[in-house]
């Protein structure tokens, strides 16, 4: 081979990950080169601010104030996403890049969330590769696995936990025996959380990456709009002690499988088996749990977030892209994905409530009428401690549908007996 | 796109993957055009045995009594090798296919181990693509995560738990407090044993795998001669139980990292802490660890056997194929392969040692005055229980190198004090 082209790529925002990949471009050019069969270069930047000292040589390439005019230049082949945002600059300039021929590698799961579907059309329209590997789970090359790895395989279901500042939270809550307040500041003060927190312990930063694994499994139109969301922000230190006690840890868990009525797809607090995989993942680590027909549960864990790693899933897209790899953003021909219905929590669960009974005659049973007319069954029930005038109790019940638990909480409320409002945790089978 | 031409497959070996594959192809003829923009077929079969009943029907396909025969086919695009074996007809129609210009996917670890650089090249020669995902950790994507995904990193270390009936034996041995004896002959009877036994407990499967692992990570000349093999034979139930008691889990795990002084590839049986996900392994399950410059470490977990992850395996690469996607086998042009010069446990670690001591006096101190003098320092030392005339002695060294250990082995042999021979298993750090 003689002296192949380079690919050429405009990087646009310059923070932690886009540092990250021009230092993977510069210290392992040979690396690349040998493995992709061509070298990669990168061409010219651009962010918001010039002159902040990123601990990077920015000398060599050219600089661009305004993504835009980055993503179309005649020397880029190569749109590389990494400002973030579900709209503004980070939309404007990836439908430009296409508009102009260039593939796009993006880590931007707000904008495919919001966007993915005419996003992908375009690019597909235009004959350009449009990837997001860094958008889903940091580091771990889970994009890949279920687009390519697994594409033999019907996917029965998809779980993640794909948020590392909630699931920070949750296992410091345990391990330091902390309320969520004071861990929630903690977070905080480390720079784990996002601008607005909502997107991390609100659970939406996790839905919007569930949303794109939901259309790679189930070959549908990405629905983020028909994520059920639940943060972590009702759960107490004593759902956590007594999930740990009964064998579970609760941990912010996205769910997604297709069921007889629609696209099911949740982000929400689970109680998850202490001794599987999930419940076993400490910290601010990601796991992904991908099922098949045919390959069965397939796990992968590794860092969700930070420079090296999200790079890392960056430089992959791109290596693919310099060898040549062409493959549908969402493994299918955009136009063919479906459009499906969103189901609510139809597939059935076990669930973990958690209410506060006052101390009144015939108050437990009141709730257990309660629940049994609802259609809810009860496995096991427990007290512990006890407030003034109230005392905490614990149901975990047999498997039922959010429907019948939903009509339990709502007649909870006119029992008398039960002060402000029952908590419902999901107990998943993993 | 107007009707795109199917890619014809010619499988050979019908053995439970290669049904497995049949049952897949036909399953999902609609998921796989769909995915891959072209249907896939099968054109013709080859196995020993034209009679048996293998619970597909075979009459949709041509059946050719030699695999040479299949492979070069002219309508057949794809060669799936399922029949394994290092070398007679698996080897003899992989290269006639290759030679007739066919892409080729195999599982056949032990092909690859022995033979790999020059199949590689001979396809690499052709402008054909080989694909061996099916051949490594079952159904895990894990050929596609190291060659692709990882890509742009340099690899520091690749581990793996990838023999699933010796981790059935190890864990079931932990389990039923049952010696090795009596679960050897029970996984035998249970049919997970290769009919060469030494195959699976010997290590020697498992090692096939970590070469071609590590021929990826590194970017070396597959040198499965360079793997240090250590069976699972000598690990006695009372070090599983030692090892728990101190927290650690004994796994058959293959390490490959590349040291200042070569390629270091080892299969063996390890210590490592019980918390850690390759601790957690419990049964027949596979996992992969890999660890990146920049990713940092990349967990991946599932079957490692069986008829529907192992045909998973290869679907991937097939439809890999019907994507058009052309990627070296090793992750670089097979002629830019370096061959690297083995280096035998190099890289120092945490020993545990455990020998017969002779109730004689002053013999705890001969012990340790051998150990000292080949320059291995003790962490930890416990006696337990008590033979006739014997005590069996449990050492942890600190850490030291492989050479060390050696020598105190060799000095524990002249001592007069040590029945036997003592048995040194290394701690890993994961």
């Amino acid at each position: 081979m003689s002296n192949p082209a380079p690919l050429r790529l405009g990087i646009a925002g310059l923070g932690t990950v886009g540092v990250g990949v021009i230092r993977i471009v510069r210290k392992h050019a040979k690396l690349i080169e040998e493995r992709t069969g061509r070298p990669v270069a990168i061409t010219a930047v651009s962010a918001r601010n010039r002159a902040k000292d990123r601990g990077v040589d920015l000398k060599p390439y050219d600089w661009e104030d305004d993504p835009v005019s980055l993503a179309t230049r005649d020397d880029v082949d190569v749109y590389v996403e990494l400002m973030g945002g579900s709209d503004g600059p980070a939309k404007a300039s990836v439908e430009a890049a296409i508009a102009a021929g260039k593939h796009v590698v993006t880590a931007n799961k707000a904008l495919l969330a919001h966007h993915g579907q005419a996003i992908a059309e375009a690019a597909e329209e235009a004959g350009v590769v449009l990837r997001f590997e860094a958008a889903v789970a940091g580091g771990i090359p889970v994009i890949k696995a279920l687009t390519e790895g697994l594409a033999g395989n019907e996917i029965t279901r998809v779980m993640g936990v794909m948020n590392g500042t909630c699931n920070y939270i949750l296992t410091r809550m345990y391990d330091a025996e902390l309320p969520y307040d004071v861990v929630f500041d903690e977070a905080d003060k480390l720079g784990f959380l996002e601008a607005d927190p909502q997107l991390d312990v609100g659970g939406i930063d996790a839905g919007h990456k569930l949303s794109l694994l939901s259309s790679i499994a189930f070959g549908t139109q990405v629905d983020f709009d028909g994520v059920e969301l639940e943060g972590i922000e009702r759960i107490q230190i004593a759902d956590i002690e007594q999930a740990a006690d009964m064998g579970y840890r609760i941990k912010l868990l996205g769910v997604a499988q297709m069921t007889g009525r629609g696209l099911e797809q949740r982000m929400s607090p689970c109680l998850v088996p202490a001794a599987s995989p999930l419940g076993q993942l400490e910290g601010g680590t990601n796991m992904v749990v991908i099922e098949g027909d045919s390959v069965g549960q397939i796990v992968m864990r590794g860092a969700g977030a930070g420079e090296g790693p999200t790079a890392s899933a960056v430089m992959g897209d791109v290596m693919d892209i310099a060898r040549g790899i062409t493959i549908s953003t969402f493994g299918k021909a955009a136009t063919a994905l479906v459009e499906t219905r969103p189901a609510k929590a139809t597939v059935p669960a076990a669930y973990y409530l958690r209410m506060s009974l006052m101390d009144k005659p015939g108050a437990l049973a009141k709730v257990a009428q309660v629940l049994g007319d609802a259609g809810v069954s009860i496995n096991r029930m427990r007290q512990y401690g006890h407030d003034e005038g109230t005392a905490p109790v614990i149901i975990v019940t047999h498997t039922c549908t959010r429907a019948a638990v939903d009509e339990a909480l709502a007649g909870l409320g006119t029992t008398g007996v039960v002060e402000g409002d029952p908590v419902a945790i999901r107990i998943e089978e993993v």
